[in-house]
């Protein structure tokens, strides 16, 4: 008995140890790769506490709750700008601030692919925990699945996140209307042309780094600057791009949308790269980016409290709201003319978040 | 344009179609799956209206919330029983149940690798969905990504659960205390050994079959049969079978616990599947079974909960809670002996849920 419990309480190697099986087992392995990794890197009392879930408290009076749930299988699982646990937490933060939420906890499930070296997982947990300091969140419960080498691909994370609504607050997809003014707050492209150039190896005069970053401070501050009912809709416009992202806000709120080309913000090596590989940076995807569509006499208050704001130097107006009941969006470009920006068809960039 | 649309909005082809990497891009093939499948089968006015979250009501004054998330790798993903969809809503809904919460909501996260036949993701989605409606809870989040063929296996399914918490209830490993009675409500073993005859192409006289199912309904009657002080820790024991969660239960709690072997339900099946694999049916992972420690004056009446309720009608006292600074999880077998019952080491049966 004492010799295996002494064996078996040796610390796990983080320098050198690699997921086995036993990991995912439910057993001592487990319990001690949660308590040595998870536990310390999330500290906080709700996982300290052991149990199945976590309690938490009630919302504050007249607030709703909002959750989300995304599943990251982004590869590579490092990339300029962040890595996979960062991103984890980003990716779910934000899908909650366009909700107009405060993120307060998120869960986390692993599902990590046997001989994957401990040090990356730790290097990756260690940067979820600090995602999640930075947004202000808490890491309230979670789950590890191990599966045999060649049935993963190192690390998936899902998480899933919980949010307060504050009374007043409710922009939605389908809240578009005539008249409104389109906002983006920042340079577009920057997350997925870090990644694709990551992947592809492709090496640019300037690095291209992931704009992954959380949402929830900038949305606080628009909030801050207008009356809520002023704000329509909220979209982080990841997988797709921006492109999709305001087609479907197209098709939800039954409007056209017409884009000024010159207006969007494009930084010029992610424009540079896009050209290289033909791809179009309108479909690319971002990972820190806010998309609003607000009312018209709101745009000028929104647009200076994005800028002021450390996430939205580069914000600008970029297109009004129509009425157009085939719901198209339509770009004007340099020389008066104009073209349809349709949904992304097809696979543009797989696995990119 | 007009073509484009037309080919596009084709209906998925449900029956031959697989699944490619551009239902998980984030474009039009991606919204087309989660209209025609995922928000048609968990129909629900928080996952139809489209957004990046779900905006739920606050809980009751009083109660508290409660989160739990579980990952799913299990394999096969169709089993007798049950399949990785039914077993993804009974592994979240049962981790807010044993924390004396009444599941609400779960948001599901999909990791489908590319190949995998659109027929049998329609057939787990829908077994999804009739379990969530049977443990009454919505699927009101979802998320989906695709990760090419051979960095993945078939599909991954990660649930998170959000769940009332009654004033009053407040269930806890921590909370065994020497004299208490330990309850389980049937036999054990029979999920694992369920996956593991499947897996192996055993081949018994009967088939044994998975024990996965909600146990929400089961916890509602406890909580109905005595004071909610009385209930001092419930759990379903998974992965790592009843063993270790007794083992977490005294290591939490900080004391010992002493089980008799012959009271312990096991199923024949289940006890032969065992001999013949060299397997112990205490370290064998169930779905569908409840562990309550009580105030051994209550134990009387929880038993009696339980036989009455369709998924206890096996349930056995099958120990005590000891004072043992060590911690240990005794047995008392048949000849008057006594060993001891430690914590899973190693992986005994990986890929069980």
């Amino acid at each position: 008995m004492n010799a295996h419990h002494s064996a078996s309480t040796r610390a796990l190697d983080l320098r050198h140890g690699r997921v086995d099986l036993s990991f995912g087992a439910g057993g001592r392995a487990m319990a001690q790769l949660v308590a040595e990794l998870f536990v310390r890197a999330f500290a906080n009392d709700y996982l300290a506490r052991g149990d199945d879930g976590a309690v938490l408290p009630a919302p504050a009076p007249g607030e709703r709750l909002v959750v989300s749930t995304d599943a990251h299988v982004v590869s590579p699982l490092f990339f300029p700008g962040g890595d996979i646990g960062s991103l984890s937490v980003h990716g779910t933060v934000n899908d909650l601030a366009v909700m107009g939420a405060r993120p307060l906890y998120l869960t986390a499930g692993f599902i990590l692919e046997e001989g994957f070296p401990l040090a990356e997982l730790a290097r990756i947990v260690d940067s979820m925990a600090a995602a999640a300091r930075a947004a202000g969140v808490h890491v309230v419960a979670g789950d590890t699945k191990v599966v045999e080498q060649g049935k993963g691909d190192g690390v998936f994370i899902t998480t899933a996140g919980i949010g307060a609504l504050p009374a007043g607050r409710d922009p939605g997809g389908a809240r578009a209307r005539p008249g409104d003014a389109v906002l983006v707050s920042g340079a577009i492209g920057e997350h997925g042309m870090a990644i694709l150039a990551q992947r592809e190896a492709l090496a640019f005069e300037s690095t291209i780094v992931s704009d992954s970053a959380p949402l929830n401070g900038l949305v606080e501050a628009l909030y801050d600057a207008v009356p809520a009912a002023a704000i329509r809709v909220l979209r982080d416009p990841t997988r797709g791009g921006l492109a999709t992202t305001l087609n479907e806000i197209a098709a939800q709120s039954g409007v056209g949308i017409e884009l000024e080309k010159k207006t969007i913000p494009v930084a010029p090596q992610v424009r540079a790269a896009c050209e290289l590989l033909g791809l179009d940076p309108l479909y690319v995807a971002n990972e820190g980016k806010l998309v609003a569509v607000c009312a018209a006499e709101a745009a000028d208050a929104l647009l200076a409290a994005m800028r002021a704001h450390p996430l939205g130097a580069q914000a600008a107006c970029i297109g009004t709201v129509t009425a157009d009941p085939q719901r198209f969006v339509q770009i004007r470009t340099g020389f008066g003319g104009r073209r349809m920006v349709d949904w992304l068809a097809g696979e543009q960039l797989p696995r990119i978040c």
